[in-house]
Protein backbone atom coordinates (compact mmCIF):
# COMPACT_ATOMS: atom_id res chain seq x y z
CA UNK A 1 0.00 0.00 0.00
CA UNK A 2 1.82 2.92 -0.88
CA UNK A 3 1.05 6.21 1.27
CA UNK A 4 1.69 9.40 0.10
CA UNK A 5 4.28 11.51 1.57
CA UNK A 6 4.43 15.42 2.47
CA UNK A 7 7.12 17.91 3.33
CA UNK A 8 6.04 21.29 4.91
CA UNK A 9 8.61 24.33 4.31
CA UNK A 10 8.26 27.07 6.46
CA UNK A 11 10.16 30.61 5.11
CA UNK A 12 10.39 33.13 7.67
CA UNK A 13 12.73 34.89 9.61
CA UNK A 14 10.15 36.01 12.14
CA UNK A 15 9.62 32.28 13.05
CA UNK A 16 13.39 31.74 13.78
CA UNK A 17 13.99 34.61 15.52
CA UNK A 18 10.68 34.03 17.49
CA UNK A 19 8.91 37.26 16.92
CA UNK A 20 6.08 35.14 15.51
CA UNK A 21 5.10 31.36 16.35
CA UNK A 22 4.47 29.03 13.44
CA UNK A 23 0.96 27.99 13.23
CA UNK A 24 0.59 26.50 9.93
CA UNK A 25 3.38 23.64 10.46
CA UNK A 26 0.83 22.96 13.00
CA UNK A 27 -2.56 23.64 11.45
CA UNK A 28 -0.84 21.04 8.32
CA UNK A 29 0.45 18.29 10.61
CA UNK A 30 -3.25 17.49 12.05
CA UNK A 31 -4.54 18.18 8.78
CA UNK A 32 -2.33 16.02 6.39
CA UNK A 33 -3.12 13.23 9.34
CA UNK A 34 -6.32 13.22 8.83
CA UNK A 35 -5.82 13.11 5.30
CA UNK A 36 -4.57 10.12 5.76
CA UNK A 37 -0.60 11.69 4.16
CA UNK A 38 2.36 10.62 5.91
CA UNK A 39 4.27 13.99 6.56
CA UNK A 40 8.08 13.42 6.35
CA UNK A 41 9.35 16.40 6.35
CA UNK A 42 9.04 20.11 8.44
CA UNK A 43 12.07 22.37 7.74
CA UNK A 44 11.61 26.04 8.45
CA UNK A 45 14.50 28.74 7.12
CA UNK A 46 15.24 31.91 6.87
CA UNK A 47 14.06 34.45 4.04
CA UNK A 48 17.18 33.94 1.80
CA UNK A 49 16.71 32.77 -1.62
CA UNK A 50 19.36 30.17 -1.64
CA UNK A 51 18.27 27.95 1.51
CA UNK A 52 14.97 28.27 -0.43
CA UNK A 53 15.97 27.12 -3.70
CA UNK A 54 17.98 24.42 -2.33
CA UNK A 55 14.95 23.28 -0.11
CA UNK A 56 12.94 23.29 -2.35
CA UNK A 57 14.40 20.96 -5.13
CA UNK A 58 15.14 18.42 -2.48
CA UNK A 59 11.59 18.56 -0.96
CA UNK A 60 10.16 18.11 -4.56
CA UNK A 61 11.75 15.38 -5.37
CA UNK A 62 11.58 13.26 -2.09
CA UNK A 63 8.05 14.03 -1.32
CA UNK A 64 4.73 13.69 -3.52
CA UNK A 65 3.21 16.76 -1.70
CA UNK A 66 5.25 19.95 -0.65
CA UNK A 67 3.87 22.86 1.05
CA UNK A 68 5.35 26.39 1.40
CA UNK A 69 4.04 29.21 4.27
CA UNK A 70 5.52 32.44 3.84
CA UNK A 71 7.37 34.79 1.70
CA UNK A 72 5.00 35.77 -0.69
CA UNK A 73 3.95 39.49 -0.13
CA UNK A 74 5.41 42.69 -2.06
CA UNK A 75 8.47 43.26 0.33
CA UNK A 76 12.09 42.82 0.46
CA UNK A 77 11.87 40.03 2.65
CA UNK A 78 9.38 38.16 0.62
CA UNK A 79 12.23 36.12 -1.17
CA UNK A 80 9.56 32.11 -1.99
CA UNK A 81 9.09 32.87 -5.45
CA UNK A 82 12.72 33.69 -6.77
CA UNK A 83 13.64 30.73 -4.60
CA UNK A 84 10.90 28.17 -5.52
CA UNK A 85 11.70 29.46 -9.41
CA UNK A 86 15.38 28.98 -9.01
CA UNK A 87 14.64 25.22 -7.59
CA UNK A 88 12.98 24.72 -10.47
CA UNK A 89 15.51 26.25 -13.02
CA UNK A 90 13.50 28.81 -14.30
CA UNK A 91 13.10 32.05 -14.11
CA UNK A 92 10.14 34.54 -13.21
CA UNK A 93 7.72 35.80 -14.89
CA UNK A 94 4.88 38.06 -14.63
CA UNK A 95 1.39 36.40 -15.51
CA UNK A 96 -0.40 38.05 -17.80
CA UNK A 97 -3.74 36.84 -16.08
CA UNK A 98 -2.51 37.60 -12.38
CA UNK A 99 -1.36 41.44 -14.15
CA UNK A 100 -4.58 41.93 -15.17
CA UNK A 101 -6.72 40.81 -12.29
CA UNK A 102 -4.61 43.12 -10.27
CA UNK A 103 -5.28 46.49 -12.68
CA UNK A 104 -8.82 45.61 -12.70
CA UNK A 105 -8.72 45.94 -8.66
CA UNK A 106 -6.48 48.30 -8.29
CA UNK A 107 -6.85 50.96 -11.58
CA UNK A 108 -4.43 52.82 -11.87
CA UNK A 109 -3.18 52.19 -8.71
CA UNK A 110 -1.95 49.48 -9.58
CA UNK A 111 1.81 50.55 -9.30
CA UNK A 112 5.09 48.23 -9.08
CA UNK A 113 4.76 47.00 -5.61
CA UNK A 114 1.74 45.99 -6.82
CA UNK A 115 1.78 44.30 -9.70
CA UNK A 116 4.76 42.38 -8.20
CA UNK A 117 1.99 40.13 -6.41
CA UNK A 118 1.60 38.68 -10.15
CA UNK A 119 5.29 37.69 -10.86
CA UNK A 120 5.57 33.89 -10.47
CA UNK A 121 7.92 30.93 -11.53
CA UNK A 122 7.67 30.20 -15.02
CA UNK A 123 6.74 26.88 -13.98
CA UNK A 124 3.81 28.14 -11.99
CA UNK A 125 -0.29 26.57 -12.36
CA UNK A 126 -2.89 28.43 -11.43
CA UNK A 127 -4.97 26.43 -9.00
CA UNK A 128 -8.41 28.14 -8.69
CA UNK A 129 -11.22 27.86 -5.94
CA UNK A 130 -14.80 28.91 -6.34
CA UNK A 131 -14.82 31.52 -3.27
CA UNK A 132 -10.81 32.44 -4.09
CA UNK A 133 -10.08 36.29 -5.74
CA UNK A 134 -6.93 34.79 -5.91
CA UNK A 135 -5.41 31.61 -6.74
CA UNK A 136 -2.65 29.25 -5.32
CA UNK A 137 0.71 28.43 -7.68
CA UNK A 138 1.68 25.14 -8.06
CA UNK A 139 4.98 24.31 -9.23
CA UNK A 140 5.06 20.74 -10.24
CA UNK A 141 4.00 19.35 -6.43
CA UNK A 142 4.70 22.36 -4.84
CA UNK A 143 1.57 24.36 -3.15
CA UNK A 144 2.42 27.64 -2.45
CA UNK A 145 0.28 29.46 0.50
CA UNK A 146 0.61 32.55 2.54
CA UNK A 147 2.07 32.85 6.08
CA UNK A 148 -0.58 34.81 7.69
CA UNK A 149 -2.37 32.00 9.44
CA UNK A 150 -6.31 33.12 8.48
CA UNK A 151 -5.08 33.31 4.53
CA UNK A 152 -2.81 30.02 4.95
CA UNK A 153 -5.65 27.98 7.02
CA UNK A 154 -8.58 29.73 4.62
CA UNK A 155 -6.46 28.49 1.60
CA UNK A 156 -5.63 24.85 2.89
CA UNK A 157 -9.27 24.02 3.66
CA UNK A 158 -10.42 24.76 0.06
CA UNK A 159 -8.51 22.57 -1.28
CA UNK A 160 -7.89 19.73 1.28
CA UNK A 161 -9.93 17.24 -0.25
CA UNK A 162 -7.48 16.49 -3.46
CA UNK A 163 -5.35 15.23 -0.90
CA UNK A 164 -7.58 12.80 1.38
CA UNK A 165 -6.25 8.95 0.83
CA UNK A 166 -7.33 6.14 2.83
CA UNK A 167 -7.22 6.96 6.64
CA UNK A 168 -4.70 5.23 8.76
CA UNK A 169 -5.57 3.57 11.91
CA UNK A 170 -3.67 3.18 15.44
CA UNK A 171 -3.67 1.78 19.08
CA UNK A 172 -2.27 3.08 22.07
CA UNK A 173 -1.77 0.89 25.16
CA UNK A 174 -0.49 2.85 28.10
CA UNK A 175 1.38 0.53 30.59
CA UNK A 176 3.47 1.01 34.15
CA UNK A 177 6.23 -1.02 33.07
CA UNK A 178 9.63 0.57 32.19
CA UNK A 179 10.75 1.29 29.44
CA UNK A 180 13.54 -0.85 29.63
CA UNK A 181 11.79 -3.82 30.40
CA UNK A 182 9.36 -3.96 27.46
CA UNK A 183 11.97 -2.95 24.59
CA UNK A 184 13.24 -5.83 23.41
CA UNK A 185 9.70 -7.45 23.32
CA UNK A 186 8.63 -4.60 21.26
CA UNK A 187 11.63 -4.80 19.42
CA UNK A 188 10.39 -8.36 18.25
CA UNK A 189 6.90 -7.21 17.47
CA UNK A 190 8.49 -4.42 15.34
CA UNK A 191 10.59 -6.98 13.44
CA UNK A 192 7.21 -9.49 13.11
CA UNK A 193 5.24 -6.88 11.77
CA UNK A 194 6.86 -4.32 9.30
CA UNK A 195 3.84 -2.78 7.95
CA UNK A 196 2.46 -1.37 11.54
CA UNK A 197 4.72 1.61 12.86
CA UNK A 198 6.08 0.76 16.47
CA UNK A 199 5.99 3.73 19.14
CA UNK A 200 7.33 3.71 22.78
CA UNK A 201 6.98 7.26 24.63
CA UNK A 202 8.15 7.17 28.24
CA UNK A 203 6.24 9.64 30.91
CA UNK A 204 8.22 11.46 33.28
CA UNK A 205 5.44 13.92 33.97
CA UNK A 206 2.39 12.15 35.48
CA UNK A 207 2.85 9.12 38.05
CA UNK A 208 -0.36 7.68 35.76
CA UNK A 209 1.78 5.85 33.18
CA UNK A 210 5.42 4.64 32.17
CA UNK A 211 5.18 4.22 28.69
CA UNK A 212 2.81 4.96 26.28
CA UNK A 213 2.97 2.19 23.45
CA UNK A 214 1.26 3.15 19.97
CA UNK A 215 0.76 1.28 17.04
CA UNK A 216 0.10 2.62 13.05
CA UNK A 217 -0.99 1.09 9.95
CA UNK A 218 -3.14 1.59 7.05
CA UNK A 219 -4.02 -2.11 6.98
CA UNK A 220 -6.25 -2.52 9.41
CA UNK A 221 -5.83 -6.65 9.52
CA UNK A 222 -2.19 -5.74 9.91
CA UNK A 223 -2.61 -3.65 13.18
CA UNK A 224 -5.29 -6.27 14.89
CA UNK A 225 -2.88 -8.91 14.28
CA UNK A 226 0.23 -6.64 15.75
CA UNK A 227 -1.80 -5.59 18.58
CA UNK A 228 -2.61 -9.08 19.74
CA UNK A 229 0.94 -9.56 19.83
CA UNK A 230 1.64 -6.88 21.42
CA UNK A 231 -0.99 -7.50 24.58
CA UNK A 232 1.51 -11.52 24.75
CA UNK A 233 4.00 -9.16 25.56
CA UNK A 234 2.95 -6.64 28.15
CA UNK A 235 1.93 -7.03 31.58
CA UNK A 236 -1.51 -7.43 31.65
CA UNK A 237 -2.38 -6.33 35.15
CA UNK A 238 0.08 -3.38 34.53
CA UNK A 239 -1.87 -2.15 31.67
CA UNK A 240 -2.95 1.70 32.32
CA UNK A 241 -5.81 1.68 29.52
CA UNK A 242 -5.80 1.54 26.23
CA UNK A 243 -7.27 4.02 23.42
CA UNK B 1 30.83 41.04 13.26
CA UNK B 2 30.35 37.39 13.30
CA UNK B 3 27.30 36.13 15.22
CA UNK B 4 27.52 32.35 15.81
CA UNK B 5 24.66 29.99 13.92
CA UNK B 6 22.81 27.61 15.11
CA UNK B 7 20.34 24.88 13.94
CA UNK B 8 17.42 22.23 15.42
CA UNK B 9 16.76 18.85 14.25
CA UNK B 10 14.25 16.81 15.95
CA UNK B 11 13.77 13.55 15.49
CA UNK B 12 10.40 11.99 15.85
CA UNK B 13 7.83 10.50 14.36
CA UNK B 14 5.57 11.05 17.23
CA UNK B 15 6.23 15.42 15.86
CA UNK B 16 5.00 14.59 12.07
CA UNK B 17 1.97 12.63 13.18
CA UNK B 18 0.77 14.73 15.63
CA UNK B 19 0.54 12.22 18.32
CA UNK B 20 2.98 14.76 20.35
CA UNK B 21 3.14 18.56 19.85
CA UNK B 22 7.01 19.58 19.75
CA UNK B 23 7.99 21.75 22.83
CA UNK B 24 11.71 21.37 22.43
CA UNK B 25 12.34 23.73 19.14
CA UNK B 26 10.27 26.08 20.92
CA UNK B 27 12.02 26.33 24.07
CA UNK B 28 15.07 26.65 22.10
CA UNK B 29 13.64 29.27 19.21
CA UNK B 30 13.34 31.54 22.90
CA UNK B 31 16.68 30.62 24.34
CA UNK B 32 19.20 30.68 21.10
CA UNK B 33 17.70 34.40 20.71
CA UNK B 34 18.32 35.50 24.23
CA UNK B 35 21.67 34.00 24.12
CA UNK B 36 22.58 35.89 20.88
CA UNK B 37 22.34 33.01 18.60
CA UNK B 38 21.25 33.00 15.49
CA UNK B 39 18.69 30.32 15.01
CA UNK B 40 18.99 29.10 10.96
CA UNK B 41 17.43 26.06 10.74
CA UNK B 42 14.67 24.06 12.54
CA UNK B 43 14.51 20.41 10.57
CA UNK B 44 11.89 17.40 11.86
CA UNK B 45 12.39 13.84 10.59
CA UNK B 46 11.19 10.55 11.20
CA UNK B 47 12.57 8.36 12.99
CA UNK B 48 14.77 7.07 10.52
CA UNK B 49 18.56 6.34 10.74
CA UNK B 50 18.93 7.12 6.90
CA UNK B 51 17.51 10.56 7.62
CA UNK B 52 19.13 11.39 10.69
CA UNK B 53 22.75 10.74 9.53
CA UNK B 54 22.23 13.06 6.65
CA UNK B 55 20.34 15.87 8.23
CA UNK B 56 23.22 15.99 10.86
CA UNK B 57 26.17 15.58 8.51
CA UNK B 58 24.57 18.85 6.34
CA UNK B 59 23.49 20.81 9.55
CA UNK B 60 27.12 19.99 11.40
CA UNK B 61 28.48 21.51 8.37
CA UNK B 62 26.60 24.57 7.72
CA UNK B 63 26.13 26.07 11.37
CA UNK B 64 27.73 26.63 14.45
CA UNK B 65 25.48 24.66 16.61
CA UNK B 66 23.27 22.19 16.04
CA UNK B 67 20.95 20.67 18.80
CA UNK B 68 18.96 17.33 18.62
CA UNK B 69 16.15 16.47 20.27
CA UNK B 70 14.93 12.67 20.70
CA UNK B 71 15.59 9.26 19.56
CA UNK B 72 17.85 8.39 22.73
CA UNK B 73 16.05 5.98 24.58
CA UNK B 74 16.19 2.24 24.63
CA UNK B 75 13.40 0.81 21.90
CA UNK B 76 13.90 0.26 18.59
CA UNK B 77 12.89 3.75 17.44
CA UNK B 78 15.53 4.89 18.93
CA UNK B 79 18.05 5.67 16.06
CA UNK B 80 19.71 8.82 16.75
CA UNK B 81 22.71 7.27 18.17
CA UNK B 82 23.08 4.62 15.07
CA UNK B 83 22.19 8.09 12.80
CA UNK B 84 24.53 10.28 14.25
CA UNK B 85 27.57 7.82 14.16
CA UNK B 86 26.56 7.19 10.28
CA UNK B 87 26.78 11.00 9.59
CA UNK B 88 30.59 11.00 11.23
CA UNK B 89 31.29 8.30 9.54
CA UNK B 90 32.01 6.74 12.69
CA UNK B 91 30.55 3.64 14.46
CA UNK B 92 28.69 3.33 17.46
CA UNK B 93 30.95 2.03 20.56
CA UNK B 94 30.06 0.93 24.01
CA UNK B 95 31.53 3.20 26.45
CA UNK B 96 33.31 2.11 29.01
CA UNK B 97 32.63 4.97 32.01
CA UNK B 98 28.89 4.67 30.94
CA UNK B 99 28.91 1.16 31.25
CA UNK B 100 30.73 1.07 34.31
CA UNK B 101 28.10 3.81 35.55
CA UNK B 102 24.72 1.64 34.12
CA UNK B 103 26.05 -1.23 36.26
CA UNK B 104 26.59 0.55 39.20
CA UNK B 105 23.22 1.71 39.42
CA UNK B 106 21.22 -1.25 38.22
CA UNK B 107 23.55 -4.34 39.38
CA UNK B 108 22.58 -7.59 38.21
CA UNK B 109 19.82 -5.62 36.42
CA UNK B 110 21.96 -4.14 34.08
CA UNK B 111 20.83 -6.52 31.06
CA UNK B 112 21.18 -5.31 27.22
CA UNK B 113 18.49 -3.05 27.17
CA UNK B 114 20.12 -1.17 29.47
CA UNK B 115 23.74 -0.94 28.68
CA UNK B 116 22.37 0.13 25.39
CA UNK B 117 22.19 3.62 26.80
CA UNK B 118 26.09 3.18 26.86
CA UNK B 119 26.08 3.23 22.96
CA UNK B 120 27.80 6.07 21.86
CA UNK B 121 29.00 7.07 18.13
CA UNK B 122 33.02 6.50 18.39
CA UNK B 123 33.48 10.62 18.14
CA UNK B 124 31.30 11.54 21.46
CA UNK B 125 32.42 13.23 24.37
CA UNK B 126 30.89 13.48 27.92
CA UNK B 127 29.79 17.04 28.51
CA UNK B 128 28.97 17.02 32.72
CA UNK B 129 27.55 19.24 34.60
CA UNK B 130 27.46 19.64 38.29
CA UNK B 131 23.66 17.82 39.16
CA UNK B 132 23.72 15.58 36.24
CA UNK B 133 23.73 12.13 37.00
CA UNK B 134 24.44 11.23 33.34
CA UNK B 135 25.98 13.35 30.87
CA UNK B 136 25.25 15.07 27.49
CA UNK B 137 27.23 13.42 24.15
CA UNK B 138 28.55 16.04 21.94
CA UNK B 139 30.17 15.05 18.56
CA UNK B 140 31.82 18.16 17.39
CA UNK B 141 29.49 20.39 17.46
CA UNK B 142 26.29 18.39 17.67
CA UNK B 143 24.50 18.47 21.10
CA UNK B 144 22.14 15.19 21.57
CA UNK B 145 19.53 15.93 23.72
CA UNK B 146 16.58 13.76 25.33
CA UNK B 147 13.37 13.90 23.42
CA UNK B 148 11.20 14.18 27.26
CA UNK B 149 10.88 17.49 27.16
CA UNK B 150 11.22 18.04 31.06
CA UNK B 151 14.52 16.63 30.88
CA UNK B 152 15.45 18.37 27.44
CA UNK B 153 14.29 21.39 29.23
CA UNK B 154 16.88 20.77 32.56
CA UNK B 155 20.24 19.53 30.14
CA UNK B 156 19.62 22.73 28.07
CA UNK B 157 19.39 25.26 30.63
CA UNK B 158 22.30 24.38 32.77
CA UNK B 159 24.23 24.23 29.53
CA UNK B 160 23.09 27.26 28.10
CA UNK B 161 25.54 29.72 29.10
CA UNK B 162 28.26 28.34 27.12
CA UNK B 163 26.31 29.75 24.46
CA UNK B 164 26.00 33.29 25.13
CA UNK B 165 27.43 36.01 23.05
CA UNK B 166 26.26 39.57 22.70
CA UNK B 167 22.34 40.49 22.46
CA UNK B 168 20.60 41.73 19.83
CA UNK B 169 18.96 44.78 19.10
CA UNK B 170 15.33 44.90 18.08
CA UNK B 171 13.36 47.85 17.14
CA UNK B 172 8.92 47.48 16.04
CA UNK B 173 7.44 50.27 14.22
CA UNK B 174 3.71 49.01 13.98
CA UNK B 175 1.35 51.39 11.25
CA UNK B 176 -1.40 51.60 9.46
CA UNK B 177 -0.19 52.09 6.11
CA UNK B 178 -0.73 49.43 3.79
CA UNK B 179 2.22 46.99 3.00
CA UNK B 180 2.25 47.61 -0.57
CA UNK B 181 2.53 51.74 -0.17
CA UNK B 182 5.99 51.08 1.87
CA UNK B 183 7.75 47.95 0.30
CA UNK B 184 9.26 50.14 -2.29
CA UNK B 185 10.98 52.34 0.69
CA UNK B 186 11.63 49.48 2.57
CA UNK B 187 13.54 47.71 -0.18
CA UNK B 188 15.98 51.40 -0.30
CA UNK B 189 15.89 51.02 3.58
CA UNK B 190 17.21 47.34 3.55
CA UNK B 191 20.06 48.12 0.55
CA UNK B 192 21.21 51.25 2.45
CA UNK B 193 21.35 49.27 6.01
CA UNK B 194 22.77 45.77 5.12
CA UNK B 195 23.58 44.90 8.71
CA UNK B 196 20.33 45.65 9.79
CA UNK B 197 17.66 42.57 9.28
CA UNK B 198 14.16 44.51 8.15
CA UNK B 199 10.90 42.58 8.38
CA UNK B 200 7.38 43.52 7.37
CA UNK B 201 4.74 41.78 8.48
CA UNK B 202 1.20 42.55 7.70
CA UNK B 203 -2.33 41.79 10.19
CA UNK B 204 -5.18 40.83 9.11
CA UNK B 205 -6.66 39.50 12.21
CA UNK B 206 -7.10 42.72 14.14
CA UNK B 207 -7.77 46.34 13.12
CA UNK B 208 -4.96 48.18 15.35
CA UNK B 209 -2.55 48.36 12.99
CA UNK B 210 -1.88 47.01 9.20
CA UNK B 211 1.75 46.08 9.14
CA UNK B 212 4.30 46.12 11.63
CA UNK B 213 8.21 46.43 10.69
CA UNK B 214 10.95 45.01 12.62
CA UNK B 215 14.44 46.12 12.49
CA UNK B 216 17.25 43.72 14.00
CA UNK B 217 20.79 43.52 14.77
CA UNK B 218 23.62 43.03 16.81
CA UNK B 219 25.48 46.75 16.06
CA UNK B 220 23.09 49.19 18.17
CA UNK B 221 24.29 52.28 15.82
CA UNK B 222 23.84 50.66 13.28
CA UNK B 223 20.43 49.79 14.42
CA UNK B 224 19.79 53.48 15.80
CA UNK B 225 20.65 54.95 12.22
CA UNK B 226 18.39 52.25 10.33
CA UNK B 227 15.27 53.29 12.50
CA UNK B 228 15.90 57.06 12.00
CA UNK B 229 16.00 56.50 8.11
CA UNK B 230 12.72 54.40 8.76
CA UNK B 231 10.59 57.32 10.79
CA UNK B 232 11.72 59.46 7.80
CA UNK B 233 9.68 57.05 4.84
CA UNK B 234 6.78 56.10 7.20
CA UNK B 235 3.82 58.52 7.45
CA UNK B 236 4.05 59.87 10.79
CA UNK B 237 0.56 59.86 11.70
CA UNK B 238 -0.44 57.05 10.47
CA UNK B 239 1.92 55.39 13.19
CA UNK B 240 0.59 53.51 15.74
CA UNK B 241 3.03 52.40 18.53
CA UNK B 242 6.51 51.63 18.99
CA UNK B 243 8.44 49.17 21.11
Amino acid sequence: MKVPTAAILVIGDEILSGKVEDANARLLIGELRELGVALRRILIVPDDVDDVAKAVRELSASFDHVFTSGGVGPTHDDVTIVGIAAAFETSVIRHPELERRLKSVFGDGADESKLRMADVPGNAELLEMPDWRWPVLVCRNVYILPGVPELFRKKFLAMRERFRVEPFFTHAVYTLEEEFDIAAGLREIADAHPSVAIGSYPNFATPDYKVKVTLESKDNAALDACLTTLMTKLDGGRIVRRE
